[in-house]
């Protein structure tokens, strides 16, 4: 038979998907730092705890940042021997230099992650560092933590724009990626940091990136701000990406993009993977139960559609059963 | 060079985009009857007018349904003449029956739109009708329309799944819009109603209809209630659908549908198309205007991602200049 126009949408759009995927879960961490309201440790734990009972099994937990910086996270030491190791569970955190380093072998941290922007003044603005001072501070703390026995994963940030500099050219951002991977690390995940991210742009940095680095190493980090996050997974899924970055319910953001609102929320990746035949591992309503526990511990609902729409139906059958 | 696994990725995922694409906006008619706050008329155009003035050219502003039915579109003849004629723009309405006819006739409608359910309880539930009444019923109200001059749309819901039934079969749906061609609709709305659908699922409906149905007479309505109508969009964009109903800052979802919340936002809808290069002629800056008008309206935050981040954008631009 011959092609037609629409042979094209007739099964070649999507293709073969991976079967499996990872959700990074970035909730304790990246979630966490960006509320107004500083949780206790046990709480955070009980967060954790939730995480992991849900069928998760890469969960950031904390930063090794100077607690001057971000006070809400100053608790890694404690926070970290309380959750302790969980058969199968990789907890990781962030680590910005080789003085955190120490805290985190100190502390028998398993994976760390370092940070670098693609954009030179977002770098200047959040961690008072160039690009190459942040690529040099980075080699020398993946170096360090390679030597101490850690995996280590980078993230870059503002891939698919800066709130300064608007534009962020993929020529450099390859450049960073291929530094990172130099350094030994073992996964990138590429942050729509302001979630300003469309699907075409999605498709164009990674047909720029894949010609350099092998897609196993990339994982994808979007922001939800303007709702394009899951279109955004839907390309990288497409194009082989095996990892992706959420967060419970979708809390957090970026404390120094202003504007920036909501990580992709872990439930709406799971239900789209899930619903596409891509398994995740996870437990789809126990991720709501700890959907539920974020809410309650930081007193406000969150943005993430799946949970709410979950939450509105539970209430629904509640009252239905309360009036009979 | 030999076709590598990335090769796929690399520019055949989304293919060539439709350079341009209506978006059909249904939140004055279904987002409005499913608010609890019934708006004056007076409101109710000034919101339609602020639609116009962002460059929408496609408007569904009320349902000639018996008031007793929907009493918050009870103004149907008073609002069209409120909102007169606009160069270029197509007042359309929904119309159940040779009653709502009568009266859409007199007052001058151009575009009419019947409606049937994919599944069986669901049209019970909802109109009352079986799938082959509401067929029936929708004909004879087509053929009435065309006679009167009037193009005619159908809507076809719960093609994703139905809260009563669970799953519904993509062959029923492609009989039942067979018969909506054949009797003369210019193009049938494919409805996610409860929001549960994934990409893969809408390949597959696409792929089944493509089959029969031209894409130049397809429409998506999709809801976001678990996150995922863009994602969605993007699978139809790719499949060549060119309109997309969506309604403003999200406004609505179907009342007869339990758990049901959500339109896909017509600025979430925008912004992804215009970030893709695909035209719509739509200002989104004028569409977060109108999206504040609902809001104040309605009172209270709607639901769409972009609007928010606009509107949370200006309060940090505006509280910076306070400051300074």
């Amino acid at each position: 038979m011959p092609e037609t126009s629409h042979s094209r949408a007739r099964g070649n759009l999507l293709g073969q998907l991976p079967k499996r995927v990872d959700v990074y879960e970035v909730g304790p961490r990246d979630g966490l730092q960006n509320e107004l309201r500083t949780l206790p440790t046990r709480d955070k734990a009980r967060l954790i705890n939730a995480l992991v009972e849900a069928g998760e099994k890469r969960i950031e937990v904390t930063s090794f940042v100077s607690p001057k910086w971000i006070p809400q996270l100053a608790d890694a030491e404690e926070l970290l021997r309380l959750v302790g190791r969980r058969e199968g569970v990789v907890f990781s955190a962030l680590v910005p230099n080789l003085k955190g380093l120490e805290r985190a072998k100190e502390a028998g941290l398993e994976e760390a992650a370092v940070f670098i922007s693609a954009s030179e003044a977002h770098s200047k603005k959040n961690i008072n560092k160039s690009i190459a001072e942040a690529m040099a501070g980075a080699r020398e703390v993946t170096t360090a933590a390679l030597q101490a026995g850690m995996r280590v994963r980078g993230y870059l940030s503002t891939v698919w724009g800066c709130p300064y500099e608007g534009h962020v050219p993929v020529e450099r951002v390859v450049d960073i990626c291929r530094h990172l991977v130099d350094a030994g690390i073992y996964q990138l995940s590429l942050g729509d940091t302001i979630g300003v991210g469309t699907p075409r742009q999605t498709e164009e940095i990674l047909d720029a990136l894949l010609k350099h680095i092998p897609v196993e190493k990339l994982a994808l980090h979007l922001h939800d701000t303007r709702g394009t996050a899951l279109a955004n997974s839907l390309v990288g899924l497409s194009a082989g990406v095996t990892t992706f970055d959420a967060s419970i319910g979708g809390l957090g953001g970026c404390p120094y993009a202003p504007g920036a609102a909501g990580n992709l929320a872990t439930e709406d990746a799971v239900f789209m993977f899930h619903g596409m035949g891509v398994e995740t591992g996870i437990n789809l309503d126990r991720l709501v139960e700890a959907g539920e526990i974020a809410q309650e511990l930081i007193g406000r609902k969150l943005a993430g559609k799946f949970l709410q729409a979950a939450l509105g139906e539970r209430e629904k059958k509640a009252s239905r059963r309360a009036q009979t």
